[in-house]
């Protein structure tokens, strides 16, 4: 497989107000999307910091993954998403070479790209996400 | 402050080796450098991902700052790394908007890059490092 780019980078907050005012009026970035993905119980806003979107996630639902991992962890990088092509293939390869998987076939994600997470006991403890855009 | 984009990704690792094999031979990526920084008691192996680096590193001694955070946290994100211009000045207006400095001032980072650290405690829970090429 092939990693383009880092797509993005996923961060658990417990106030996407709050981050969105760290990102904006200190770090200098801007918000250009607040989108719910119901789903996956979030409420995400997006970043672009050059070619890597950075994605805050809020919890709607203390039971969902991002209510979960705060839970245990609190505020963090959640996940590491790569830009990939060939999202089927990929998720084939990895799997015949031991790499266990969450998704064993894309699903949507949001901005309405193809996504599938990899499980990060295979990937050093870092929760990794492969995107592609649709056709 | 402007981001231009992002410097690099920091995930701590137990081993270089078995981590290196995962981004290489799974993940598809090439390691094209290992530098050890004594200052910091870490072997660091880089890669590229588009604009972006992933440092992986391996602690070189318990008591040092990856030594301890796998204890605590294990395998993970470690931090953070944005590509700015204008470090210090960065530092002083972060600093004057309520952002607690890791360093006051810029140091040397792996590759020769100038660096500070802004406290996880005001980036929400993200270790967040400023990264300026010198001059």
């Amino acid at each position: 497989m092939k990693i383009k780019h880092i797509e993005h980078i996923g961060i658990a907050v417990r106030s996407l107000e709050s981050a969105i005012k760290l990102y904006e009026s200190k770090l200098g970035l801007k918000c250009y999307a607040i989108e719910e993905v119901p789903d996956q119980k979030v409420r995400t806003a997006f970043f672009m910091a050059g070619q890597t979107k950075i994605e805050l996630l809020e919890s709607t639902d203390p039971e969902g993954p991002i209510g979960k991992f705060l839970e245990k962890k609190g505020e963090g990088v959640h996940h590491i998403a790569f830009a990939t092509e060939g999202l089927q293939e990929n998720l084939d390869e990895l799997s015949q070479k031991g790499i266990r998987l969450i998704d064993n076939n894309p699903r949507k994600g949001a901005e309405g790209l193809n996504i599938a997470f990899l499980h990060p006991r295979d990937t050093m403890g870092v929760l990794t996400e492969l995107c592609e855009k649709p056709e």
